[in-house]
């Protein structure tokens, strides 16, 4: 088409964007040595490390001497700890915080804490000057095997939890398993049930290591908790690695966990994430056995396993179920009637392609009923 | 590493993004097929309409109506106009307004107006549950060859503007330039710096064709209008293609921009962008040819073309140099005792890679006061 032409005129573009590198580190010991893993895998002229004030006190404003004694300048932020803080106002103001700093376009944002954190602090480095550099140094178990990992991050919203956020990869993932010698028993739980989901839908083997060392890992024995974090952060990593973007195959990580989003809705956020997964994780095992698409004896083998962790083995006899349908018709993945599962074929084996089953809202209703 | 070591672990993994593919449209009267466009590039079930209540008023309403009465939810989403309100306040009630209808994961954003509306709903559209589908259907001269092409979106902190936003390239971006019947000359000033800042830094033809029709343009006859849109946009898409996430090349569309940014800044904001920016191409090009690196007379061409669009060729008498040179201190470019300007060869031909050049601040000062 030519300068002379007026007539109607279109373009097609497309834009590559770069492949995103993400290391990850465990190693017992390794916050002692965390200026020199940020010089190797986030160097920057400058730093601000996110905690909230009670990780600040235990671990991060070390982080923060550390990189400064290292001759970098670090500043630490932090915000009132709790999920509730996980709010817009809250990511406001940290960004805010990082403008005033400033940070600039080549700093780098290190989250020290546990998953609220980590998914604030990332979410602010997605989005300060259209992305900067971020590091997650995960202090809970949770966080450690779970949240820290995928680079997902996001804030709530008033209409839900994790509304608004970003895909935004840390350059560096930090595990120094010993942050978890002052966590408490509670917290730990929340990451147990996010391991034996691992277990269940990827690998019996590790299922099993960890049903016969429960006491070991319940006495936070070193190498029984490292071996766990290691086998947990292998799996969900090579399941994100595959679906970065939550296509297809990552589904596979919110097994029991749509349960859980609709118990922990119906009970007011009562019960705690950590048990309503271990409770979402039978009911969908459950759901499973019935439908003849799980392996008869999975629940069983589930509860064994949650039981031995201390971690409950079914909803509490006050739950109303219809409560908790009527949460699963406001999630995202509702569609009329029917909700989708990510639901295992049998400990160890997860669903085939794609990924998850639409189960009738009434016989959901009958699995929480008699359980 | 088998499973019986305790050893430091570590993983390295990459993540590979999609593409985003960009289509751009530009037909006069398009509006009227809003629908059909969106069905073709950005098909969804659900819409949100932004708009500043101005341009709710002139076109958004009437796109809100047309997605409707082609069968589609549509909702209308406004906020007062004005740069002032590109904030984060306004950017997280916009965020609470997409989960309250809900939006949904597959919904889409379309921002109909001017760059202010542009950027606060590309941003929304950027973070609402990390990333949803985005269309641009820019109302202003400004808008349609510069800040709806590109992907950049972003909203102003207290620290500084554009400080908090997000790369998210819009499906498409629907120009009607038949929208600009309605715009004020000031605004439509704004544009034509833009155009002609494309034209020095890209296309001498385009300068010159663009010298000559001044008075068409001014006058806004379509055809003329339309030529000066297109190639506008092929110039901008052309540098933006290449350089996607300002690694480089996209430095050259800054031409004019950090003097305009230092003047702006110098003025409390009282002096308009098209004006700063008419402005800071004089500077520069006085600048480069000062050190030999821009061809004598460029100043000399801009001047001619800038005074046939009314623009202004010099800075204002009151403007003081010192605090133009103390904004550009604090600017994101500046380092110490120096500023890095994107200077042109001669028009039409910009600067060599590494595409800008070091200015020393006396140098600048001296051209601030002779002009």
């Amino acid at each position: 088409m030519s300068r002379g032409d007026v007539a109607p005129f279109s373009l097609s573009l497309s834009f590559p964007r770069p492949t995103e590198a993400c290391e990850i580190i465990l190693e017992r010991g390794a916050l002692g040595r965390v200026a020199a893993f940020l010089e190797a895998y986030a160097p920057a002229p400058r730093y601000a490390i996110v905690s909230d004030g009670t990780v600040a006190a235990l671990h991060g404003s070390a982080v923060q001497r550390a990189i400064a004694a290292a001759g970098r300048p670090a500043e630490l932020l932090t915000f009132p700890p709790g999920e509730a803080n996980k709010n817009a106002a809250r990511w406001v103001e940290l960004l805010e915080a990082l403008g005033d700093l400033p940070l600039g376009r080549d700093g780098c944002v290190v989250a020290v804490g546990g998953g609220v954190t980590g998914d604030m602090a990332g979410f602010a480095a997605a989005a300060f000057a259209r992305g900067v550099a971020f590091v997650q140094v995960p202090t809970t178990l949770l966080a450690m095997v779970d949240a820290a990992l995928g680079g997902k991050t996001a804030i709530d919203l008033g209409a839900g939890k994790n509304l608004a956020g970003a895909f935004h990869q840390p350059r560096l993932v930090l595990i120094d398993p010993a942050t978890l010698d002052t966590l408490p028993d509670a917290e730990l739980a929340d990451g147990l049930a996010e391991a034996v989901k691992h277990g269940a839908i990827a690998d019996a083997g590790y299922f099993d290591w960890m049903t016969d060392h429960a006491a070991a890992i319940l006495e936070r024995d070193p190498a029984s908790l490292d071996r766990l974090i290691e086998d947990s952060v292998r799996i969900k990593t090579g399941i994100v690695a595959r679906d970065p973007l939550e296509a297809g195959e990552r589904a596979l990580l919110n097994f029991g966990h749509t349960i859980a989003h609709g118990i922990e809705q119906a009970s007011g956020y009562a019960i705690r994430h950590g048990h309503a997964v271990a409770m979402g994780m039978v009911v969908e095992a459950t759901l499973g056995e019935r439908l003849d698409l799980t392996r008869p004896g999975t629940a069983h083998r589930l509860r064994a396993t949650l039981a031995a962790f201390g971690l409950p083995i079914s909803p509490p006899h006050d739950l109303d179920p219809d409560a908790v349908i009527h949460a699963l018709q406001s999630d995202k993945k509702a569609r009329a009637g029917v909700t989708h599962y990510a639901l295992i074929q049998q400990i160890g084996t997860p669903a085939s392609p794609p990924w998850t089953h639409p189960v009738p809202h009434p016989l959901t209703h009958a699995a929480l009923q008699t359980l």
